[in-house]
């Protein structure tokens, strides 16, 4: 913890780079605050960032993750501007390092940034002194993904307090996140927030997306390369996308893949029956998961969505006001 | 009647999916909503969707109909949304539905769709259950339009009343419609509206463009391929873009095609000298129609577009705020 | 002058079309204006353009143009919408002059127009009749570029009002332009502007970026090959940024042109240690000019950006409000 807060220092406060930069403390607190801002009336929420700036620095397209940043900051009241690679000096070389000092020119007081390289949110937060939030940095980390995950957990599972957590929080549950591991900072940021939580994290994938080095991801996290002898230890089944290219470059059948870790309605039925079902999206029905599962009672995908856009006022809330966000913390 | 009445009931109430959908007197109540919202004071306006959330979803390019949506729906007090193909999980492989469902639970209320593909926005409306707006799916609709360009009429054709609309209305007015019939969505909606308020439509262009099976859109829809002729009856001349790709794959020569179907002003002063010349947009200028003829006091191709705008706000008014809109109708 | 009042009569009143329309009073009054409008109070600010409607017309990708503006305009209150080549009717091959006059019909009142062809601005200010902010039209113009450089120096030269000019302000004063000025917008519109005021413009490059017809960019504008000659002149060094791709036709070596024109820290030292370094960016840090002196002392890069959200405003209240522009004249 002292190792975290003490290379955490150099940022802007409410920055949020990474999930182990998190105390399990502040979780809570961030947890507080979304329960509280969900409640407010529209006219509350809207003063909490009224005139604010806030940049939306998008360097890899994404539908959910910056429409809830987007949606979120607008309804508390911010003024956002969008910047992607499609149509900017982005294209022309101009340095993460000076793109961010612009916008920062501009009058921009919080950068949310997706970017295709690990550690990219790290350099703009140090160059650019302004609070950043990670949304996404190569196969690196999704922080505000694994709030949001967190929070569904804890609305879905029974008996648990979506406003706060402590470190037993999670204790006794088993979270099976299955698919390409290697390459998702989805299922890094939330193996390594969950068992800080009292969680069970279990690995599961074919070895070439689930290399054998995925052990060394901390107490808490396992690997079960059978996804059925996985799933019947699950309360929580997370599915990440397949994508058909990967499979190809490691000589892996999309059949093959379906027939062993497809999250079909048989599978679930019999192994995992009271199991909560996650996806991060963009999924792919028929592939990593069955059309009728995504869509079935025990589903909870659309809720991480809306989650997503409550997790992430609070993040906004955090980086842009902090007087605000500890009156809003409950 | 009954059938379309039933065919829609499964739609959430404020949806325009098709203009076949609307009742005469659903079209009346858009137009009398329209103009009354238009004469109304921003601030009156702006309450009327205050703090509502409108997601823009297109899967095409588009100037005109997204931008008027658009401000129609800022001009209203809604926070508005774009997720277009070029930066977004739609590239990633994911489906409408999916998408449809994030947007949902993102708090979007009402969907604006333009989609490549006749029936898109049937099946996002089903599967959401959110009012979708058909902002133009492929060669099938493009419904708003035809509310439009008929109010375009109603302002321009002597006698008439912008606000309202009965079976008689269009009695003795003849629209020709010229050029590429066969993928126009515009020329689809409008065949569809205006006999039902008692035009004649008739539908002008060479036989690659204009297939003997249009014949079939119904009553009050007629094919003249002789283009003189057509002016010649019309009270209206609607051209249509004609792209060159499409000459080509058709063996129809550019210059023939001028020749015989562009609308200038030697053919418009011998054959319609009265006639409203519109387009629905993109217009390309000495192909389809002569730039004097655009310009020129017959045309009425920017009120169109201003049209477009008001009709768009009264339709997002339906969709979002169904007791506003009662209150609204004339 | 009297040839400029005439040659811009026929615009609407409140467009910057060319640098070179401006007198020195409306440029001392765009720059008391300015900073009126940076110390007004954020509901005052916000009243300035409340509800009105700015189009930014994008047809080249930019970061700190489009986003200036747009945070400029949404600041005062106006609501914007952006049309990019990326995802509108341009690329269906419709004319500027229908994109236009689209805009106007949908409400627009003014246009902030980038376009790759010079004088592109003119052509859309006489057809649409709206006042016309040129934010760069292919390698002719950057009137504002002029304006924000114009407001820097004022700002961090010693001695200077920022908030008025006469023809004799920057009297004393050299402002070397390095780089590829033959292709650079914003060399000719600082080299139009800066002897007006009384500063002396030195361009410095190679010949193929800086052909000898340059001195005749009129009085007050000369040219100095040899960069170390020029920089022991000057009071500002303004750096532009150099394309490898363009290197490469002209046969000439990056590394030859690094070894002759960077702006690095031994250089700067040695010729330069007081002026003033200025770049419009995106600069490639390695290239033109050293990291180390774009993060210096003597560098004003992020000034600039900082002053151009700040002049930009004052061109949008302008162009918009007269009456509001008069007021806030010191």
């Amino acid at each position: 913890m002292a190792q975290a807060l003490k290379s955490t220092s150099i940022y802007a406060p409410g920055s949020l780079l990474s999930i182990t930069h998190l105390t399990v403390e502040e979780v809570s607190a961030i947890l507080g605050a979304t329960a509280r801002i969900e409640q407010m009336p529209h006219s509350e929420r809207a003063a909490l960032l009224d005139g604010r700036k806030v940049a939306l620095l998008f360097y890899e397209s994404s539908t959910r993750t910056r429409t809830s940043f987007e949606l979120a900051a607008k309804s508390l009241g911010a003024t956002t501007t969008l910047v992607s690679d499609k149509s900017s000096s982005i294209e022309k070389g101009e340095s993460l390092k000076d793109t961010g000092l612009t916008l920062r020119a501009l009058g921009a007081e919080c950068i949310v940034l997706r970017h295709l390289s690990s550690g990219a949110p790290f350099l703009l937060a140090r160059e650019t002194g302004l609070p950043v939030l990670n949304a996404g940095d190569g196969m690196h980390e999704h922080p505000s993904q694994a709030l949001l995950d967190l929070r569904t957990m804890l609305t879905r599972l029974p008996g648990l307090d979506p406003a706060t957590v402590h470190a037993k929080t999670l204790s006794g549950v088993t979270v099976v996140i299955t698919g390409d591991i290697l390459h998702s900072r989805v299922a890094r940021s939330n193996a390594m927030l969950l068992p800080r939580l009292g969680a069970r994290v279990l690995l599961c994938g074919p070895e070439p997306l689930l290399p054998e080095i995925a052990r060394e991801l901390g107490e808490g996290v396992e690997i079960e390369r059978d996804f059925d002898r996985a799933l019947q230890q699950a309360q929580v089944a997370m599915m990440l996308r397949i994508q058909r290219e990967r499979l190809a470059g490691m000589e892996l059948d999309l059949g093959e893949y379906i027939a062993r870790y497809q999250l079909n309605a048989e599978r679930l039925a019999a192994s995992a029956p009271e199991a909560l079902v996650m996806h991060p999206g963009p999924m792919i029905r028929g592939h990593e998961i069955a059309g009728e599962v995504a869509d079935g009672p025990q589903s909870a995908i659309e809720d991480q969505v809306r989650h997503g856009l409550a997790v992430r006022s609070a993040l906004l809330v955090r980086a842009l006001n902090a007087d605000g966000f500890k009156r809003v913390v409950a």
